[in-house]
């Protein structure tokens, strides 16, 4: 489309864009301070706590306890912040302009500790993500801002928590634009959510919180078919992340039809993990980046690690537990890619990496910000060809997501 | 927008889903290896035709004549080759459904390599574009595929054009898929795109290209306010971008002013060429690749270099040269990065490289794809400042562009 116009025009229509972009470089830097703030008590309390469980070596046996308490937090003080965060703020978003009531933010962030201090499979960016909007929400209240101005404010939000807890500002800043409307980011927002990413992520570094940075010594021999095997790789990671958000579905509907009070599914659902960590083994318990770690460092684990921290995640979300979904599903990627990488014959590390944003891609559908993320963790080499597992993840995967509040606004995938 | 469906269903979604990943994998193969090779035939034709006149110190006195050959081959064989080949790729799409006349790929080659390598102010891209995009449509033709399939296919042929040339795949990819639409990243060809760009990047390198990989030794000092100066260099880069985009429309019209024949016009700019490499320098002719990498190592050149580029490739563009524009705009935004970071005492290879990638954003609209390249070419940690930035420059450009067949499907940047 040709643009014509005049020029004086071109003056005033410059001064315009320069005093919206002074202006949303202010506001989000606000509301990155805040969130950088808020994510920061977050990850030092449950740090904290998690440590101080993990001295005993049976902490887990307090889960249906840490269940209850959570479940019952939720119950009287805030019903917005059951289950995992981000699907509540999209649906927020989507519904109400982004009205997010403050409550939410205390209630998920003590809701959140308790469950993953004694436990409960769940991650941390989901409340990080909750709070980041919430108080965005409440920063457009308490201002006056229009509705449409919330909305935003509240993208910003959700993309300075995802940045903040992530520790990659680029990818976590598109992941909060791109998983709202599938297939359509809101370049828009673009500014303003990078802005409050950065300065979250800058402020949570400066407080002290660190990230997991792992670039891996790669280097693609194109003798072997590395494509090749990248791309047959991609759709078995796009099966996976089917039979994941099945499995999510699974535990939600059961959960339904089970007529008990919360509270007493709460008590099951601890009891639950109680027993399968006891019979398997505590390592799908909590957020497991140890484990996540050890993978893209090149460490084998048993073969159905992946399938079982499904069913761990599950329980956690559907009976009781307070968090996000994204540390399960790194961890569930990751250990996808060394099963993956074991039955072929191929380098564990590069394919448990592959793994974990491949799993992301097709379990959020956040093609875009998954490869991006794998340059942001794994450094550039291995960028592209995750870029790859992960469209076709995304495709695979079919018009499922583990966010059903997502929009999807392209009819096809291919 | 939640999902239902039947057991039954999922198996069919599923296959259908595995066939159309399988289909489009091959076809973007295939495309990627044909833009692979042709990419490899035009760039090793004009890295040798230039040495080859760089032998002799006043090579460039036969601009004119040079001029005169290029204007004259495209109008006799194929108009559509004329100016640079992007914007002629972008119309096709929105307005043919894909249809190039392939005549235009032997035509453009030679146009070009005359052009830049008798010193034309011109970039490698375009034509790689025209020449990716000419072939996959002559292969939709001969195989008499839909128009829909031939759209999606020159898109894939773009893609491959601009991930063989930058070297920089997965930004390459997404450049060829947001130029088309700006705000509206078209989900349904990120596969094929990236397939393709991955496998002419592969055959290129097969081939014996090598790329420009210039990584920083980057470390953001917290303490000296460094992401206020980022925005501060994202608001000047946006200017710059549109005293780019105003400068070559400004020898556009000029060109039209003038009553002569398209050869004339081609003698007189391939002599305005002549006087002003003589008065300047040489330096401002051909690509320029040379002065673009020694400003990304620290190096610095005259202060108004940026703005000699735009005069020398306004005038190669719209008087007879033929060529892409991105190459030039690597040059004036990397010099420009120079000026700015004298003027403040900042790092020169720093504000190089984020100026590189910003003005490729204002001046192209493609925000995202920039940002990626950023972390392909300098590594990771400039990336999300140099993020910043991009998107800045993209906002303060405002609604225009170097390509003016780009539809714009957002309605406000900010």
């Amino acid at each position: 489309m040709a643009f014509e116009f005049k020029e004086e025009s071109i003056i005033q229509q410059e001064t315009d864009l320069f005093i919206g972009v002074l202006k949303w470089i202010l506001y989000a830097a606000f509301i990155g301070i805040m969130v950088g703030v808020s994510t920061t008590i977050f990850l030092k309390a449950l740090g904290w706590s998690t440590q101080y469980t993990h001295q005993y070596n049976y902490y887990f046996l307090l889960l249906p306890l840490a269940f209850f308490s959570s479940s019952w937090l939720i119950k009287k003080l805030a019903s917005e912040a059951e289950g995992h965060g981000t699907d509540k703020v999209i649906e927020a978003v989507h519904l109400r302009s982004g009205k997010i009531n403050p409550m939410v933010i205390p209630v998920k962030l003590v809701a959140t500790v308790l469950t993953i201090a004694f436990g409960g499979s769940a991650g941390k960016e989901g409340p990080c993500a909750q709070i980041g909007a919430g108080l965005s929400s409440l920063f457009a209240d308490i201002f006056k801002f229009s509705d449409e101005d919330r909305k935003k404010f509240v993208i910003c939000g959700i993309s300075a928590g995802f940045s903040s807890v992530f520790g990659t500002p680029i990818a976590g800043a598109i992941f909060g634009v791109e998983v709202l409307f599938v297939g359509n980011l809101l370049y828009g927002v673009l500014l303003p959510s990078f802005i409050a990413g950065m300065v979250s992520f800058y402020v949570t570094t400066l407080l002290g919180i660190t990230y997991l940075y792992s670039p891996l010594p790669f280097v693609p021999d194109l003798s072997e078919m590395f494509l090749l095997k990248v791309i047959v790789s991609g759709v078995f990671f796009g099966i996976c992340s089917l039979v994941l958000i099945e499995c999510m579905n699974y535990f939600k509907k059961l959960s339904g039809k089970i007529n008990a009070s919360e509270h007493v599914k709460a008590l099951v659902g601890g009891f639950s993990l109680v027993v399968l960590a006891l019979i398997f083994s505590p390592m799908y318990l909590g957020l497991g980046m140890d484990t996540v770690e050890s993978t893209v460092q090149g460490n084998t684990v048993e073969w159905y690690a992946f399938l079982l921290k499904m069913v761990f995640t599950g329980i956690t979300l559907s009976f009781g537990g307070s968090g996000g979904i994204l540390t399960p599903i790194f961890f569930i990627g990751s250990t996808a890619g060394v099963f993956f990488a074991e039955v072929f014959g191929l380098d564990i590390a590069t394919f448990a990496a592959i793994g974990l944003v491949s799993v992301l891609s097709g379990a959020t559908k956040s093609p875009i910000a998954s490869s991006i993320m794998s340059i942001e963790i794994f450094g550039p080499h291995i960028g592209p060809y995750a870029a790859i597992a992960c469209i076709i993840s995304f495709i695979i995967s079919g018009p499922r997501s583990v966010y059903p509040s997502q929009v999807f606004s392209l009819k096809k995938f291919i």
